[in-house]
């Protein structure tokens, strides 16, 4: 780990154990499919068998007469307006027309799962089929089938005349790129292509509900923001927010596939129709066909540098598969390939396509990774060009403090520099790579990460300890980062806290976990709550002392008064007050804002590539990022090696492989191929420390960065082992053969 | 209702459902036994055949052989010194004595429940069977059979020489008694005896528990209080409060008797031993025998009166069995039996005494029945001497504000003054009675109340809806009564605040649903919680109405700028401010102190005793009670009503019937016969409001004083049916035979 400037912290940069440790290797930890309720029914979608049809009539007569059926839905229930957010509404369940293959249509629900299996067949439906349109390109084209006749495209200049599957162009450009091209003395340019991959976390998603009928509706849910859930329930269904308690249970993984809501409204209707618990649990493919993966792409690119190597203009042009919905692929898209850099001129169109495939959704750093594999390719071919080295071609026109970030704001200490130099100096880097077929790639990726509403609170008790209550869903460790984030506050040991993560009930305002935002946003409204203890515990301690409460200080976990005479440790002064006293429950609620300084992260990684069977084998990899601070390193470790091995599984194998009916074939964890424990070797990981000024303890989000650079790295080092670029993905044996065939 | 003062209120004094009324009538509700966790362990309590003897070995190896059983335990596994705790410790699980038949000596968790028994069959225990003493005179004499040969008793002038069977001596005079009977022209003195009964609740105490390897126990009880529940367990076990989460269910009664823990720190053994979850539940015996019923009691009183009706004297000895263990029946008693009225000279020696019966508990109003059995009585006997109609005597004598009330503390605004007016007025009083074998008597009741400690949140939700996060179990509809505050002090909607019973770990410490307490005390927090709401909302409106914070004012439910130019609901504001900005949440903590006030209760009964079978017939009830304020009319008629129906099975049925080996002969509920719907006419109520000053909405506590006048009631209504004074409790129809025969 390498620190540029850090506080001499008690707690912060430990690596304690985490709280839902034991719960969880002992399969105590309740997840979503784990929720059993008396009386409970199982829940069945009836999905869409083509990828795009019109809905001419549903009959659900024959569902309903199925004994030990009790219920069926469609999109009727939902009410003839389900206004405030109709995509999502038509995504849950479709009204006139499915737009993709395993687009849910109706629901039912029945005492067994089996029984409303056996329903949701006997659900008849009248489709008129249409041509579905699956290529990105193909779908921006004049005459591609419409999956919305009333979809005209956004743009800069306002709504396009004609109807479109181009949901938005975002076109970002300053200083003058045609003009700079024509300066520069090196230039590159490519197509490249990337396919729709799966978030691939491992617990398909569940949800149960219980409508009761005084209104009160409780959802249970493996969500990545029970709040967001909450609000998008309440705008699907038209209930009134705080008439709906979402529990969140454990979430066995979600990378931003578990952000949009699927089965919570359905089993909310089902409850209300039957006066039954209704729970709905998805299958592997329900999860392929009906989630939100994130989008292929089709991306043309242009890079050119002056001969001193210094890059001076960038051209992207980038299409992003939305699926079924519009999504915002095109504009984080934007915010990422060129944020790496300081290069004066550049000119970004970005387009966000509808095509007939799932509404696609966020998957860690959403957009970056593709816009990487296509800018850092444009790099590494540079320094080719340039005969340069490459790490010390982006060290030269990396951003610096001050440098146009994401959306014109200028970074706030960005960690590229350092992340590069700690490449530079890694023994991997100075390490030789020997024998055939091998190659070493590096890239670098951005992600700009979020800070968003949090809200915590925190209860003093009777012993002195404390309890943190928590409403953010823990996915990689946050009750630990939070945890030690308030025990470093009120200066006591990580076990005194007690963290909980609770329902929408219980706690304030949290937003999604997500854009890497909870160690951060969370964190701050953990420390403003731990502070607001502090304030309080004062007041009360002042009149016990006989002192004015401004002559109490507070300090490494101490509280003095001013003239040095009394004095006592958080949890002393805690047992006195609290123990003896009233309780003490206080909270913090922050608004993190939106841009929060972004986060960097570099690979290095070697490869052999099998002639024979044009297979890849990773043989080293090494991740360096800037954590800010790591609260908790081993965790921040965690993340690094988790983007990292997405990051090899999307580059080498993952891919929904679509027929020409918008049949995705390979819906199965055994076709759609994830790397395993054996695929991967250990990734090494350097953690860098530049503090983030926007936090209180410098925290910068560590949870996307590291899936950004790996799909480029690879590639880079593909074509170092073989002498051809790869341009599309994944880079499977198929793929490397057909390529370097004759080579 | 009558009130004699009360502000215009919204939402207070009305009469809104319940919140949790919805999941209690439909069976969804999740009760104590309704826990079930996955790899649950079922547990049972091997529990001692004798009433006293010494435990002289235990051997739990035949038992722990069983197939199936997963864990045993004894007080061993208490550890050498259960320290904090030692009467309740070893009330849970005996050492070298057992104290009571039905005491637990050990405990077996198995895979079923039915193992568990059996295995608790083949725990052999080697006892040396000592002679039970079960009269608590008799306990008290010397040479009776010691349950605790190190007890002395606690006297004012320190403890006694000898061991003793008597705990405490509680001495309170004031006056000189001896002298003031000496100038009385009307003297009555009688002994009187009632016997032990249980609270009666329907649900019979359960508990959960799982205790992780790392530490953390969760330990699910339908306790009457969590916070305190988790604090006896954290002495019990030795273990960290805070390491310690308990999760209250919702309760089927109390009314005292689930304020102890009995199988919570047992579970947590068991589940400590075996590693897995572990359930324990009562079954109806288990309560009777293992639980706390209220003591039996021998009072021998003398009060005295000039013949103008001025009460001048009381003197009364109050023996209250502790059973097995110290209680502090005493003190109550003291603090109640005379503070219904301004007596100058009073002279009070009450004993807690240990017999050989189960641990006593609160019941209603603990201590208080029985005192005015007796107290009531001799006022009614002492009307007739003196000639006067005993309400008017009643009146005459009553306590005023600044009369000396419990531990010598001056009343506040007390309302037996007013009850007695209504009383006097009321139609039942006027209404004549007519027939044979029919009388009606009156009595009074007091009960100290106590405000204790109570935290509350509130989390404002984005739609300006509220959820009241609170602490206490709701035993009486606390969750209604609670809300309504909160949107009184919100000036909302009750429909919009949504209340919620959560863990320890996710709200500030709450004292016991316990002294008619919740209403009153959590009351408190809540109030504060909303208003520290208030200005919250008001620092963030400040900025955004662009005024100073202080010009911003709140009333009756609007925001308001000083000038009058802005405005808005507080619905409006909490969306503008809440729905875009951070979340809200704050909370309330107070120590609402001991005694609050106290409240008084009054009931005029009609019966008809059968002359040929002796039972007794409640015609006509009318219970009028001062509630200060009533929030939840229905609720507070709800708790007069069901005090009311106890009181009535306590006076004509309910006793623990022992045989002369200490065994409980009755302990079922057909043997033990609490009232149905069958046995009583509906009860009549009239509310009075005398607003206790005390609390900021002039809540007094209702739950208890019903019970205190029934059994004095019924007495002289006998006593006016039959000529016979009755003393003895139960008046069940042999004793009436026995004690009316031949007049």
């Amino acid at each position: 780990m390498v620190t540029t400037d850090k506080p001499a912290y008690k707690v912060i940069g430990t690596r304690p154990i985490r709280p839902d440790g034991i719960d969880k290797v002992t399969g105590r930890a309740v997840y979503g499919a784990d929720v059993n309720l008396p009386g409970m029914l199982y829940g069945h979608m009836k999905r869409s068998p083509h990828a795009h049809a019109i809905i001419k009539r549903i009959n659900t007569a024959k569902a309903e007469a199925l004994p030990g059926v009790r219920a069926v839905v469609t999109a009727l229930d939902l009410g003839p307006d389900p206004a405030a957010l109709p995509d999502l509404s038509k995504n849950i369940l479709a009204g006139d027309k499915a737009l993709y293959r395993g687009h849910a249509i109706a629901a039912v629900a029945a005492t067994t799962d089996l029984i409303a299996r056996q329903a949701a067949d006997l659900i008849e439906v009248e489709w008129e089929v249409l041509p579905p349109v699956l290529d990105v390109r193909e779908a921006m084209l004049p005459g591609a089938p419409l999956l919305n006749p009333n979809q005209h495209t956004r743009t800069p200049s306002g709504p396009s005349e004609n109807a479109s599957n181009v949901v938005a162009h975002a076109a970002v450009a300053f200083g003058d790129a045609d003009k700079a091209f024509a300066e520069c003395d090196a230039i590159v340019e490519r197509e490249f292509s990337t396919k729709m991959v799966h978030q691939g976390y491992i617990e398909p998603q569940s949800a149960t509900a219980v409508w009761n009928p005084d209104g009160q509706v409780t959802i249970w849910s493996c969500t990545q923001g029970a709040f967001p859930a909450r609000q998008n329930c309440s705008a699907i269904l038209g209930h009134p927010v705080s008439k709906i308690k979402v529990v969140p249970t454990e979430i066995g993984g979600g990378f931003g596939g578990k952000i949009a809501v699927y089965l919570e409204p359905v089993v909310a209707l089902l409850s209300r129709k039957s006066g039954k618990p209704v729970k709905m649990t998805m299958d592997r493919v329900d999860v392929f066909e009906g989630t939100g993966p994130t989008p292929g792409t089709s991306i043309r690119a242009k890079l050119g540098a002056t001969k001193d190597g210094k890059l001076r203009a960038l051209y992207a042009d980038l299409a992003y598969e939305n699926g079924a919905f519009a999504g915002s692929a095109a504009n984080y898209a934007t915010m990422c390939i060129a944020s790496g850099y300081d290069i004066e001129h550049v000119k970004l169109d970005a387009y966000d396509v509808l095509v007939n495939k799932p509404r696609t959704q966020d998957y860690r750093a959403p957009s970056a990774p593709a816009a990487a594999f296509a800018m850092e390719q444009l790099i590494d071919e540079l320094a080719i060009k340039l005969n340069m080295d490459v790490e010390q071609l982006r060290l030269q026109n990396s951003c610096k403090p001050g440098t146009r970030g994401p959306m014109g704001m200028p970074h706030q200490a960005p960690g590229h520099e350092e992340c590069l130099r700690q490449a530079i100096a890694s023994p991997h880097y100075n390490s030789p790579l020997e024998g055939p077929n091998r190659g070493r790639g590096t890239a670098s990726g951005f992600w700009f990460n979020v800070g968003l509403r949090s809200s915590a609170s925190v209860s003093v008790q009777p012993d002195g300890g404390v309890s943190l209550i928590l409403g953010s869903t823990d996915i990689g460790g946050t009750r630990a980062s939070l945890a030690m984030q308030l025990a470093e506050t009120l200066g006591i040991p990580y076990e005194e806290v007690t963290p909980t993560v609770v329902d929408t009930n219980s706690v304030g305002y949290n937003d999604v976990t997500a854009g890497s935002r909870v160690t951060f946003g969370s964190g701050m409204a953990t420390v403003e709550a731990g502070k607001n203890v502090i304030k309080e515990l004062s007041a009360r301690l002042a009149p016990t002392w006989q002192v004015p409460v401004e002559d109490v200080e507070f300090e490494g976990g101490v509280f003095k008064s001013k003239d040095g005479s009394k004095s006592g440790t958080f949890k002393e002064i805690a047992q006195a007050i609290v123990g003896r006293g009233p309780g003490l429950t206080a909270s913090g609620s922050v608004n993190a804002g939106f841009l929060q300084g972004g986060g960097f992260s570099h690979a290095i990684v070697d490869v052999e590539v099998d002639p024979e069977t044009g297979k890849v084998t990773i043989l080293r990899y090494t991740c360096i990022q800037d954590a800010g601070t790591a609260i908790h390193p081993s965790y921040v470790e965690g993340q690094m090696q988790g983007g990292a091995v997405q990051g090899i599984g999307w580059a080498l194998n993952e891919e929904y492989y679509y027929d020409d009916s918008g049949r995705m074939v390979n819906s199965s964890y055994l076709d759609y191929r994830i790397p395993t424990t054996l695929d991967v070797p250990m990734i090494d990981t350097i953690i860098v420390e530049v503090p983030n000024p926007l936090h209180p303890y410098g925290v910068r989000g560590v949870g996307e960065p590291g899936i950004v650079p790996p799909l480029a790295a690879i590639a880079n080092a593909v074509a170092h082992a073989t002498g051809v670029r790869q341009t599309q993905l994944p880079m499977n044996p198929r793929r490397i053969l057909e390529t370097t065939s004759g080579k």
